[in-house]
């Protein structure tokens, strides 16, 4: 029973629905009907229109989005877990030509306008220092937390204030939304977000990933960014299919709950040990390493994360019944 | 019916079928079973040790071959027609952090060590202009031509002359290699290529290329260049799984044979108009626009070419009675 | 008697007594009472406000304006033989951070709208090719050849219909200057040019050069970018102090007309040999090899250029006798 | 009376007199006899075969110096306040295409081998992060103290370990020599040194700074660099004079000497103020914004540091008498 990562998880049943469907002889790279239909479809779910790129990874989204916001001679604040500073190797600095991260921190990988306006404090206003132009935050972040709208709200206005521009890692935005309950516009454009990634990977999709823009002025560079990383894929459709598949009758919510659901019931009976409330669907728990290595004989498999912590993570697909004997493990611990 | 693009063609099925078999929890990025096969499958096809690395896009394999093979500071020598200069929208400039690339000319998107030669004899071998550092070929060519494994020997012995690596962009490998009834490795380490990109997804893939080393020195480093690409997919299984779908059986050789058996047709019924000889599974025509209209009225779509020229893909799923309709209708103009 | 190239020449007397002036405490970068009259002495002798940012070499101030006008995924037009393409190692492609260079032909590297609009039409508007951004022009040209300000104008037209920023490589734009009698203003923002490196290292000076922006739009990034290239001098004023003795009683144009003065001699001698007309300070010559040794054995220095060609560059210090030795000598082959 | 910066204070007279000496016609770009110089001038001084490029700033010599040691994939180790870090604008990040600097703690901007291994503890060694390749540390640091060579030797102990590249950034590297009255061998690549800067400018150069390498191996990849980045200046043999005439006689040492006594003058003045140890020329005291104005208002100008320090700097060319003026000032204080 894998606890490990949500990147391990199946795709969906209608995420591979969609893969046969969309197997046909069609126009190639994003000149086909799915891709056609992703603007229209994320402008619904978003009450405003809005222009999506679809890509194959979370990375390539978020440092698309980053060189959209950022020029070679800026800095992106984030915070120091940001999966962009430990986890991309540099995807950032890639695509953005060099620009530079900020590492601010806040407990549970979460910013506060006051975290990064301390931040903003250390930078001279002169040439020999990039200058800050975007601001990252992950939703819900590394730690499993999840911003509110009005929290995202804050933020952005110090970023208005500041002129840096916002850009959301969703890679579990999904998570987020289904916490929160609230609309996805809510908790971006309308709190000021500039560009979402917006996850699907690791909530039942296969290989496909949506950059969502709010504003137009920096789509078309991007299109042409994503090619030049070699992200525009040949068979494009197969990408799109799989995104429309998961906004069809709120796909995306229903396993993103699910998840959520999971991990909250593991809180609930790890409720001692918690490192950080669980918002979304990670947990990371304070446990010995005889507990973790008890854990671990009985078939529960997850990362240590750090001394004495472990980091479980409840995919959209974990049977209830995994959940139960692991909920009941923990609380025998 | 569409004789536009390969990369327009469906699927196959056995590559579906693999989607559907790997579609279970496994491990994260390149750790899974199928991705940890890769290596070993490859060198067998290919009689010796190799590393491969799958990508989603064959820009993706060509920029990472070139930026392992080329610095910064260097130069790639490839055709005037190549897919490199003309279809990548500067990838390779992204990914090399800024070679250049020398275009050489020759018939058919084709190089001959003359014009390589000849290429090269312009440097100067100075700090003032980029040095060549790397040779790449295009097998099956643009235009639809395959170089012989003397000829790319013949090219390879410049290289090492020269010392500059030698990269093959095999987005239609299958095609050179079903064309030419050769080994593999014939055509390719043992005539000197140092990296192969090895297309599938032309040839009833989904989603999946290879990127094959025939040395160890550059697969580490590949490696990191890929994660901060963006490439390094979460289920990167998917990708593996499509791959060893195609390798298993031969399933590479029998897609392409049937796509260059289909544009052999076309050409026998095409002979007086051919613009380049048909070697794999293009075509290009000499046709009047008016001619042009005519087949398209008939139900045949393909891209124009330059004036009076027509291009014409056959996919690997092609049907034979498309075909044959289509051969008929050319030799009726 | 060294004709090599007016690289290798000295500083003029009045580039030493200002660098001599400016030896004492000030402020550091470019914060200098020198530094801060540059914007000033150009846009005197421009006739518009213009901003100005000094740099120690023209690769520097060439590669800096191509970044201001064309991004990453763009390109930028210029002649086959133009310096940034063979003589800067690929700053360009380093300072845009991948962009590509296209090449355009015609005589003595100097580009006509023809040229140009043959070579853009080559370019197809999608995301797969790098999309034309700039087009640099070289004046005086790499074979000495002058634009008048009526083509430059010409080929303004035309950037401006494609969109296009123009950016002049004025390297010898002291001694296009000299040749026209025109005014700097007519022959590059009255005629449409958006930057322009205006050099004056060949001319006389030490190691300042100017790059001159005709709008404010992308000031301000350059200064960033110039920073972050290690380009701005911590002792900025040694630049500034160079430049403003050579505005200063037009020494700028006295040392241009010097050595246009001792090239339009030595053409004078040469008429039958002219590879290009003479229209600045550089001559190539058709000389056979025992031609060419045997004006080495008077004691001529110069570069072969080609089998058959020699380049012979009269810098703005040579003496009048040496030039007259030459001339006689070229006479008497 | 300015204590501002050392970038501020004149050129010494053996600069200038060396600027006059080399005003006249040679060979462009390195090839002439002061730049052939001074691979044997250096090798002299460092007790064997070094290889050593003339560049114009500090930051030229680091980011190609990093470029050389740390591959786009790669992160440099530095301490927080490490130039490269604040005072570049990113020149680091775009030379090496966006590799990233991780950064360590320690008193007074100086590194221990515990505080790098803590760092390097952090980074996991998986494609998802930049791998560590090179450490960079500043000799004398930014605020004034001075590794020892046994203090570089430990540190460059653990790069070996760790396979790192060592970089020192010697902006003030005299002001170390001077203050330890060692060898430069010693403090350099007899303690594992793989690369210097060794700065001139701030020591009395005009605009010519050296980077030593201590082995071949990335000497010609850094011509190229160098070249690329509009680094070769085209009458370079300036460059070179300024830097052969201040090795002469020690005139380094003379100035670094004279900068270094004038700090210890101000730092017995001070003694109770003092935020770090006076090592070489900077000093950092703890004044009173009340106290600032008072030196102030006698004339002495300086930089705040932060709240309730200021940053003062005595330059090779401070005059005795400044210096005991201002001493008296804050004894006085």
């Amino acid at each position: 029973m894998r606890f490990f990562s949500d990147n391990a998880a199946a795709a969906c049943p209608e995420v591979m629905d969609a893969l046969a469907a969309a197997n046909r002889l069609s126009t190639a790279y994003d000149g086909d009907e799915w891709s056609a239909r992703l603007d229209s479809a994320f402008s619904t779910l978003f009450e405003r229109d809005v222009a999506v790129l679809w890509v194959a990874t979370g990375t390539a989204a978020n440092a698309l989005a980053l060189a959209a916001l950022c020029p070679p001679y800026g800095s992106v604040v984030c915070h120091r877990d940001a999966h962009i500073q430990n986890d991309e190797c540099g995807a950032p600095e890639f695509y953005t030509a060099g620009a530079k991260l900020l590492l601010a921190d806040g407990p549970g990988a979460k910013l506060t306008p006051d975290a990064v306006a301390g931040l903003l404090a250390l930078t001279r206003n002169d040439v020999h220092q990039a200058q800050p132009r975007a601001l990252s935050i992950t939703n819900a972040t590394e730690y499993g937390l999840v911003y509110s709208a009005d929290e995202v709200g804050a933020l952005s206005e110090l970023c208005r204030a500041r002129r840096l521009g916002l850009h959301m890692d969703g890679a579990r935005f999904a998570n987020a939304v289904a916490r929160l309950g609230c609309s996805p516009a809510n908790l971006t454009w309308r709190a000021g977000v500039d560009a979402l990634s917006f996850g699907f990977v690791k909530n039942g999709g296969l290989c496909a990933e949506a950059l969502v823009f709010f504003s137009d002025e920096h789509v078309q560079a991007t299109r042409y960014r994503r090619k030049r990383a070699g992200h525009l894929l040949s068979k494009g459709r197969y990408l799109a299919a799989q995104i429309l598949a998961m906004l069809e009758d709120d796909i995306w919510l229903r396993n993103a709950r699910a998840a959520n659901a999971g991990a909250a019931r593991l809180a609930a009976a790890a409720s001692g040990r918690l490192v950080h409330p669980v918002e979304a669907n990670e947990l990371f728990l304070h446990v010995s390493p005889d507990e973790a290595a008890m854990l671990r004989s009985q078939g529960f498999d997850f990362y240590d994360w750090g001394p004495g912590e472990a980091r479980l993570v409840v995919s959209w697909d974990q049977s209830v019944d995994d959940v139960e004997r692991l909920a009941a493990a923990i609380a025998a611990l």
